[in-house]
């Protein structure tokens, strides 16, 4: 029985490292079906992704990677490999607004995205009963504004998170900001939405902040969560075009259509394996 | 004999006003072939935009501002009559990089835009001989480091524009921050191409910036020069999709099409009074 | 007490008409807060659009047609008023694909597109738990292959639309071709989205027909239906780029969003009274 | 010294190649510095690209050929090896329509593309002057209607572009349909700019075929020539958004814009090896 396989790897850029993972492959009587590599003439970094179909008693995920342990130590190589089929826990966090979280769930439900939705965390429960008749368990965690309640309204929510171990964390339109042990306890794992073509119009109301600076287009950023508000690595944008004419109201109307088509390819970028995170700025092979 | 007017005008809206104007154009034989207005419901101001075709006798500039008077005072307006035939004479001010001047005077050779074209300023000779190969006059203006040397430099430009009267300055990737006197001489008469899209990455150097941060678009934004630098009222904006792989050196040609276009369509605005500006923001009407 | 009025109107263009028609509007208290007007220079028709505030008592339907007729009848014109705050009824038809079901009924429960949705009719028995759960009546015609079949199929469905007598009918992505009869019984009534930019790929499975040549965009056309084929007024359109690396199942995908936007659009436009059409292509205020 | 390779290749695909191939590289001491590969699931073929930095000794054409000639034979390859920094010869033939030939001299002129210019051929006089003062020869061979004389004329171009023996020959506007002898002889070679998003729109007038059906976007393609009028493989297409209101000489101003950008991204992408064609279709490593 054959399988896919990606393989993602990054490492200080070195002759022979083609040569030597595709030989490794091969060995393994690995078919490489898709190959995206990047070199950065700044950093001098390598960066590589493989889609490999081989006969998966030859690439037992144990095996490879004790094999697999030569090449990487040679050029000192972060990497993964991870099976194309198996699904990633997506855990989905929202507020009142719901246009992401529909869009997600619609791309779930029909297949059209792969990824397995553990549970749905809300400040507020508003969209319990759409969430739930999809067969989803949905947590109220109500977040205070105090900082002590604040705290422990996080605290609950990591404990949940924890329960579920996500292998990412989508702000679906989630209106808190998460706090820095949050944000450096899930490195790379927390994906965000933020309603602007970033870096403009950063934190709160950006559509109000573009209509008062009188832009002519609108745009979403989805990127990784940092510490640093709105201002971790970006994993995908995209405008869409406004008037004089369009009140604030339109905007937001107009611009929730982008916000879930650039959350929708983010994601997807995200869960095949197509994003190399480095010094604040992504790598997507697509 | 039919001749094309455009009609612009602004004012606190007000019933009837549509009524009048419209009245008072039929009066004199003319048929509005195109209209365009805007109310906006947070100033409470109207903007409107005619295109009038009537007999030349009946809508003569001089008899139609007398006339046109009581219906401008009562509704106390701005306003602005002009013949659609009659090109502007736009000046263009350049430094080295070529891309924007090349597409302006393209479309000013093969008609595809009206305008005249008094002058090239320039603060480097790189580009005389295109320019004179056109037909028209060059002038070099160096722009020393100095500020003495600048506000000569500035003075003498000045001078130059005011010899020609143009209607409009158009800088064409002009590397010189005007100096505010040269700002407030000019309001909403000099506009500039901005290699990023504003606000994003004001400045120097913006294709730099844009790198340095990892956005996944790049942009241009065609504004009006005021004294505060790149925050002048946006007339025209436009991106394009860059990845992880666009050096800077590539990002800047890549941008160079966007650039060209971006000014090429906001000066098209602007010259067929398309454009009305209120409280550092325009209203477009295309 | 104040409403809002849309007026659509198209005659054959003579001067004088906008001063009429502001005129009448003017006599009523009617303030103008949008108007958009086309003159065809081929056709020689012309085609407006206001938006008017009035106090109800003066713009009451009846009254203002009786009042209005004098105008109408000089101009020999075509014209509809209506009240803005007064949702039209749209029946929707579906087969199996849910994307755009799925996308209008999203747009319409959180109130981004004003629209009454009387019933959904299937030849298929597979979205009825989906559309009762948003409490939407669900009828099932299932629509055999044989001549005499489809009659009696497409008989019972025009019993079941004229039950309803709704204002619009959409077919997101009903999967067969309504015979001519019907497109007859609903002139410019009928909106459909196909999956394709027409006019490139008419007919049956235009995402095949696409791979088979290579296309570098694809995309999607909303337009009315009549009796020819695939080739009624095009009211929206819209692409999406793709590549020899997407599959046909991946090109579905890519389409679906761009479908469901275009439909979307294309709606709103229909359903706010922006769309006039003449002579198989449609006048669009937007 | 080290030299930039680019090696393009396709066969049917087996497990193995990109071992073979890059452990050929790396044993020449290439560094390789972009990699592109695709399978195609319905041909079974595999197709890739590679730029290879190696020291040039090394990699010398001729030794390279022949120790290449082991791993192409067990393969049945198609292939070819070119140096990155030698300039193609692309051979330029216009009418009278500018707009294409002038982005292309630009481009040229100010090295944002990488080509030499042995002459431009034309059937009118028209462009001469521009051309000339370029530097670049311009050869007028006129193409009477008869078919005799048709005839005469493309042996006369064809003897004018045997003398030069270009890479690669542009129909930049060149508005004559070449003979099917000609498109035989110079395969895959013939880039010509059609002025509408095909399928759609093909032969005489695309814009007034686009007006009369009454699409909201129009297009230009980028394709090789084929003795198939305007159904050659499709390098690359792209759209801007047209109305109602524009009449076909600015849906013929608008689209200029977007036939010159198209071809240049398309000749670009032919320039740098990053076209292949199989069956009438073409994989765009991009």
């Amino acid at each position: 029985m054959s399988k896919r396989y990606r393989l993602l790897l990054s490492c200080l850029d070195q002759p022979g490292i083609v040569a030597a993972v595709s030989r490794f492959v091969a060995d393994r009587e690995g078919n490489i079906m898709e190959a995206n590599q990047y070199h950065d003439p700044i950093s001098g970094m390598f960066f590589m992704r493989y889609i490999i179909e081989s006969p998966s008693a030859n690439m037992a995920e144990k095996e490879f990677a004790d094999a697999f342990g030569q090449i990487t130590e040679r050029y000192d190589m972060s990497w993964r490999l991870s099976i194309a089929s198996q699904k990633r826990k997506v855990l989905l966090m929202v507020s009142k607004l719901d246009h992401c979280l529909t869009d997600i769930l619609y791309r779930w439900k029909c297949g059209d995205i792969q990824l397995d939705i553990p549970c749905v965390i809300s400040n507020h429960d508003d969209l319990r009963d759409y969430v739930e008749w999809h067969g989803i368990p949905y947590h109220l965690v109500p977040v205070p504004k105090d900082d002590a309640g604040k705290q422990a309204a996080f605290e609950k929510t990591a404990e949940i998170i924890d329960k579920y171990v996500p292998d990412t964390i989508v702000l679906a339109r989630y209106m808190q900001i998460l706090p820095p042990w949050m944000c450096a306890k899930y490195p790379n794992q927390v994906i965000n939405i933020h309603h602007s073509f970033l870096p403009s119009f950063k934190g709160a109301k950006p559509y109000h902040q573009a209509k008062a600076r009188g832009v002519k287009l609108t745009g979403a950023t989805c990127h990784y969560v940092t510490e640093d508000l709105d201002a971790g690595p970006i994993i995908e944008q995209d405008v869409i075009r406004i008037s004089h004419h369009n009140s604030v109201e339109e905007t937001v109307r107009l611009g929730k259509d982008v916000e879930r088509s650039v959350l929708a390819r983010g994601l997807r970028y995200h869960l095949e394996d197509r994003v190399l995170v480095h010094e604040n700025k992504t790598v997507i092979f697509n």
